[in-house]
């Protein structure tokens, strides 16, 4: 399954609007088909594994990060359908589909069809499938806030400059980011004095530049969509991954909505000392209750920075 | 040499006024002596290990961290003498001893009296005589700046609430780390608005709790030295060790100076948005300036906290 859901990333962001999913069928101890969901969506990743492993799917074990759809499509048969059709002995899913086009069905066209199925979550499960997740259970993208910044919280110096803070590896790592976001957005603030590209300068990535969103009261410039307040993100379509760039007012709009899933904090091995802070003012009432809201998840060294990824605890 | 630096770490702080030395003697792969230096001063290092090794020190190597001193004093003989007396084979050394009444003095007693030396230093050794170097190199104390912030780099919520921000474990750590140093210095208005006690509340270590200072232009109140300015620890005596503990005015003031050799930094896994910053101005010119002078030594966990050590390049 841990294989199953790093297949799965490939799938992001391209195979929006459909989630991303791995597939992995073993038959006699040996990998027979893989498959991961395909740009646009289609064909799924189960679809794609039993094109690999044709016969050898008979009385073998399909591995999938999510459970196989149950919907009838014009661009094909559900993969419930599919899979009940080649005969596999038995189905191993991680997450239960919350669209409820499938939930439940999925499983039940296949335990229907005499396939033992076992659920097998886990957390990088849910993390392979964040976006499709959080967009039915809550309505809303998947947030992440990134922060870049120094050793004491800055992300700029107080008379504003900001280039740069954090070094060559660390910004290449931001890019990647970027190119698995649907969407990204920044505050008006940064428009205004940044005018930022925010696409993907990343070789052989540079046409996976994300949609770009900015937080404000007014209208969003040429190429840019609007978003008038943190709760307005909730009417966005087909944005499973939603990428915060900043700046602080932004990050604050967002953490007081309590919109944040996951931050990545890009930290630079340098003081500023009385800089711009990288977070607003956004409500804390007291210690006490910002405890407890983020667990570490990795510290990673990039070149002479480190990144720090935490998530939201709910 | 390492397990020698290792030693010298138990001598840490009560051999003040004299640097703490580690010494191992080992005779045919056999560790025969081993010391440090006690507290008050004496007995060093290397006399201790010369009576635990007794006879057995002829024809052994003799590893020491620190130069053997080549001065005599009402107190006992000089290391280099009573090592030359007892007739090791070899002696490894670490630093060269800066302190000019040993300065190659002691190495070429040893040298002249047909004991081979060579000399094998290490970082570790080096962070083990920091403060003792310091002191001959640049006439001050080896300065640490501590802070305890959360990821957005604040020490308290706007409002001056700052209890607490890290956890048990974390403050623990300072704690060891206050026992471990000659002198605390806050600021002035930490002084007035947190009337801290800044001592050692670990078992076992209550009576390490070092000398207290505060940085300001008045006078210090009772129990407390004053500091009218960073360049002012320079004519702090006896002191090798100095722990600074804030507030952000004085983390700037000594940043400014460019008296910070130590940053220890205890950070908690929560956002506080808009809270107090824990290093005001010290007048950095550029981004650029501010690359290239903190070495990332250690990343620790510390319950839920981490802490990260940082040395500054110089």
């Amino acid at each position: 399954m841990a294989a199953a859901a790093a297949l799965a990333e490939r799938a992001r962001p391209l195979s929006s609007p459909n989630p991303g999913v791995g597939a992995i069928i073993i038959k006699d101890g040996i990998v027979v088909g893989r498959g991961w969901t395909q740009p646009g969506g289609r064909p799924h990743a189960e679809a794609m594994a039993l094109e690999e492993a044709g016969e050898a799917v008979r009385d073998a074990t399909a591995y999938v990060t999510l459970e196989p759809c149950a919907h009838q499509s014009t661009r094909g048969p559900s993969c419930a359908s599919l899979l009940a059709a080649s005969g596999p002995k038995r189905l191993v899913y991680g997450a239960r589909d919350p669209d409820p086009r499938t939930a439940g069905t999925g499983i039940k066209i296949l335990a229907d069809a005499g396939v033992a199925c076992v659920q097998i979550d886990s957390e990088a499960i849910q993390q392979s499938l964040a976006g499709h997740l959080m967009q039915f259970r809550e309505g809303r993208p998947h947030v992440t806030l990134k922060l870049a910044m120094s050793l004491d919280g800055c992300i700029a110096m107080a008379n504003g400059e900001s280039r740069w803070i954090t070094g060559d590896a660390a910004r290449a790592h931001t890019h990647r980011e970027r190119a698995r976001a649907d969407a990204i957005l920044v505050g008006g603030e940064t428009v205004r004095s940044d005018d930022p590209q925010l696409n993907v300068r990343l070789s052989g990535l540079e046409n996976r530049s994300p949609h770009r969103l900015v937080l404000t009261h007014g209208n969003a410039p040429d190429g840019w969509g609007a978003v008038h307040s943190p709760e307005d993100v909730r009417r966005l379509t087909g944005i499973g991954y939603l990428f915060i760039e900043g700046g602080a007012g932004a990050a604050g709009a967002f953490l007081q909505a309590d919109l944040v899933d996951r931050l990545l904090i890009y930290r630079a091995p340098i003081l500023i000392g009385g800089g711009r802070a990288g977070v607003s003012d956004f409500g804390l009432d007291s210690l006490r209750a910002a405890h407890g809201r983020w667990r570490s998840d990795a510290h990673i060294r990039l070149g002479e920075d480190t990144l720090e990824i935490y998530t939201r605890t709910r």
